[in-house]
């Protein structure tokens, strides 16, 4: 396989993902009226903003923390947490961003829960938290023994991959939900494209491309941590830790 | 990990393509009005089946079949043969799934090609063809050179996931945007989740659980073809192939 340096890929992906919550952004901002915290429309724009941003973004950086070069030196502790903050504040944007669509449905009489984005979007951010408890207990709580480590490794990687792809469904599925909702009248009819529709489309298609990278990243074996077999390292952090940059 | 052997594996996910499929048929039969070829909405309705069918279970059967133990031994090239095969009966299908809501949307008037579905389904579709035609080029035809198929290899195995994602995509937000199209009216309304909303957000978690799983297989290292990283074996059949499945 050709020999892609992962540092260039990684700012390349870094720049992706800020494209993708500029316009996420810029798509609620410019067409949908924006930003408020008070369960009218402008509470609603927060939900694309925030999930995207958690389930796709934050949780994209989280999932490929062991795969930044300077993560293979020295003890792995810290990147642990590095990773669990990152996923943590993930899921933290995205439980924001379900208050936001459940608060706007519920000051609307709205139902909630009806969808299959609605379902496959909870069922994602649902599989979310019961990694990060899992992968809180098993990896960076200290009691755990080596074999549960071990067993349970694979099980939490399979499932980092599955609820990534899982959000990017999810993210298709309600960006072309909202559209169909939004643009229903005259000259902005879904079906005839106007420019929200192309800005919102490419959306859509700069968030599959993301995650595939993403998950592309994950899968390449030069990419993965030397010691990413082994069961597991100490979980308490080494008196060197500090300097494992500097090796 | 756990030695999860991969023919009751194979079985059940044998069963779970076949649900999905009995379930996307049973939702155009049973509340869309069947099945026609006359650019009606009957005819509309066999792009969902063909779409599920061609994109996602055929296709999930054509990734995984050299996982199957039989494929281990022999020569490759019947198992090629077989790969290929499936595939191009996976993308037949697609294609007349692509011709049947082409038809229907032109007969009335419909146009084509705005919503994110379709830009994702189009491209989906479009980029297997370039794989079909890229494998088919590189493994089965006799004079592509050992260098070229070592090198390409990874990108085939790459695409091939990606594809069966997008397709997982595709088939998730189409769902969802044909449940919005068709349940508008009185107690039918989606929000008010009638037996057909259920019904078809079911479906759509069965498409998901039979990728996931499709895609937990294939990368699954104990169930790869034990040459897999070997840059590829002989493309022309070898006198003993008919007994690989007897050694």
């Amino acid at each position: 396989m050709l020999d892609l340096p992962f540092l260039p890929f990684c700012f390349f992906l870094g720049g992706l993902g800020f494209v993708c919550v500029a316009f996420v952004s810029a798509w609620c901002q410019r067409w949908r009226g924006g930003f408020a915290w008070d369960g009218s429309a402008q509470m609603f724009n927060w939900h694309p903003v925030l999930m995207v941003t958690g389930m796709v973004v934050l949780y994209g950086a989280a999932a490929l923390v062991y795969r930044l070069p300077p993560a293979w030196r020295g003890p792995k502790f810290p990147w642990k947490v590095l990773h669990g903050a990152l996923a943590l504040a993930a899921f933290v944007l995205a439980v924001l961003g379900l208050v936001a669509v459940f608060r706007f449905h519920n000051d609307h009489g709205t139902p909630n829960m009806y969808s299959l984005h609605s379902w496959l979007g909870l069922a994602t951010v649902l599989l979310f938290s019961c990694q990060w408890v899992a992968g809180f207990s098993a990896f960076l709580l200290p009691w755990a023994p080596t074999w549960l480590r071990a067993l349970y490794k694979p099980v939490h990687v399979f499932f980092g991959s599955t609820i990534l792809m899982l959000s990017m469904a999810s993210c298709v599925s309600g960006i072309n939900e909202k559209l169909f909702f939004s643009l229903k009248n005259g000259t902005t009819e879904y079906k005839l494209l106007p420019a929200e529709a192309v800005f919102a489309n490419t959306l859509g298609l700069l968030i599959l491309l993301f995650g595939v990278l993403v998950l592309g990243a994950l899968a390449r074996p030069s990419w993965k941590r030397p010691d990413a077999d082994s069961p597991d390292s100490c979980q308490v952090p080494a008196p060197l830790w500090g300097h494992a940059g500097s090796r």
